[in-house]
């Protein structure tokens, strides 16, 4: 196998479970997990800790971190909502933990009914337990600045707004600082202004990461402009499964295998086996009955002659 | 209304009509082709002049291009298969005449039975043609290379063979070269080295424009990525309709509609009006119950605050 170019993380066991109206067994769900991780994927954000009665989708989030914390060579992310998802997480043996920080602030007092500097300061709490714990088992805290494209609620968001945010998660404990296009309104060319501002601001080394959606069909754009300017780290689910309650008309996260294909077709090593996770995509959706996947490679198969570089000597 | 930064070529009514089952009665293809006109579409290609008993849909060929001829502001495109297509087109008013010839020997014999280099010896045939006309009412003649970027049948296909070619059109008299991704093979990286070693070959200044299809989901990274290398000319559907007859599981050409949006986010002015364009959409639909349409942006609506260039002071 080549040396890995870049990072997919594969955000659909919590992002693109979050609005699914059935349940997902929990059997299911690792079997999702165990299987996308066994061709390749070493990233896997694989639920949130919210409270049940908000999403009872996420009920059972401590048996699903617990088995993808067994799983060798495998980073098991988990997104948290606020401190007491934090004490969860923690507990439950976390070891990435992703904490969504709305710039705007309509969606940050509509999605956790804070002020977006009420929910910096609830990131530093969190900071601070994850600095409690022994330096072997630290967690890496990862800051997302959710709509840092834009708001559907609030319309524009301000650059400066989006730096002035990432700086403070960083200055409050930050590993790694995440742009995040919640409601799927960014474009390429703001995609490399805004990484190139924040990481001017937050230090060229500081890890950053892009998490887009496809809702406006610019994702695989947005995340070529990105790797573009230098970002190597990229959110996106199987089939495009997801998207945001606050995104209306939203159609999905960009496609993983849609996103792999694309970098391993322009020489960009994903570490991933594009056959096999698009039969892991079959998996899934007979899981998944009612709900809408999207993507193109998946029906119109491999170029003729298609060499994969995980395949490469 | 703002300076135009790039050319948007409707290819709707004929590559994406090409494919379609029922005939588009000539009323609604000229409906069709005046409405997206009025929404600032300064370049539609409006029909292929190939034997109605190949393809029955353009039949009407010469009424339709007559129609577009008439639109004031609108430059009409019409394709070619061959030297008697060319004849008919230059007879009937033609003024931009696009000639496919595939890079791809299996695909050229397949599509025209002819091999490359017979159909650039027909192309030379079709240029002194058309530099017989008067020098007012003299054609532009548009060499495209098919499968420039791979094939289904053939599989990859050599870039040094794709220079070869523009260079040879270049010679026999094209005014423009187009490179196309007949079977959506193109990935952004490849894009850009073509486009680069195409127009080193052919001369920096000489016009050069490029046809996409979404086949593999690329379609709008590939635009991107050849807007990156100076490309200013881009061909596609409303609706992203039709697709190559070679390409199986094809999903369509490059969506107008999505692309306007992607260039005119990004400041990059196409001169249409993006939500009448949106609106053409539904008018263009109704025409044609039975055809399959694609995009994104006409499902999820701009975003909050957006505002159009071609609505700017």
């Amino acid at each position: 196998m080549s040396a890995v170019d870049i990072t997919i993380t594969e955000v659909g066991p919590r992002d693109g479970l979050q609005n699914t109206k059935s349940f997902m067994p929990t059997a299911a769900k690792n079997a999702w997990i165990s299987a996308e991780s066994a061709v390749g994927v070493r990233q896997i954000e694989v639920c949130s800790f919210v409270p049940a009665k908000v999403i009872p989708q996420f009920v059972d989030a401590e048996e699903v971190l617990t088995h993808a914390n067994g799983i060798p060579g495998l980073t098991p992310v988990v997104l948290v909502p606020n401190f007491r998802g934090c004490e969860r997480a923690l507990a439950a043996g976390a070891r990435r933990v992703t904490v969504p920080i709305s710039v705007s602030e309509a969606h940050s007092m509509s999605n956790v009914r804070k002020t977006t500097a009420q929910a910096v300061e609830d990131f530093a709490r969190m900071a601070a337990l994850v600095r409690s714990q022994a330096q072997a088992e630290r967690a890496q805290l990862v800051g997302a600045c959710s709509t840092a494209f834009g708001c559907s609620l609030q319309g524009m968001v301000a650059e400066t707004d989006v730096v002035r945010v990432a700086v403070a998660l960083r200055e409050a404990g930050a590993d790694a600082i995440s742009l995040a296009d919640t409601v799927g309104y960014a474009n390429p060319e703001q995609v490399k202004r805004l990484f190139r501002k924040v990481r001017a601001a937050i230090g060229e080394d500081f890890p950053i990461e892009a998490h887009f959606h496809n809702t406006r069909g610019l994702g695989l754009a947005n995340a070529l402009a990105a790797f573009e300017v230098g970002i190597r780290n990229f959110d996106s689910t199987l089939g495009g499964l997801g998207g945001c309650p606050f995104a209306p008309g939203a159609s999905g996260n960009v496609v993983t295998e849609d996103l792999v294909f694309m970098f391993e077709s322009m020489g960009v090593s994903t570490g991933i086996d594009i056959e096999q996770l698009i039969a892991v995509r079959n998996t899934v959706f007979a899981a998944l009955p009612e709900a809408e996947f999207y993507g193109h490679i998946s029906k119109a198969g491999l170029p003729k002659g298609f060499q994969p570089l995980s395949r490469a000597a």
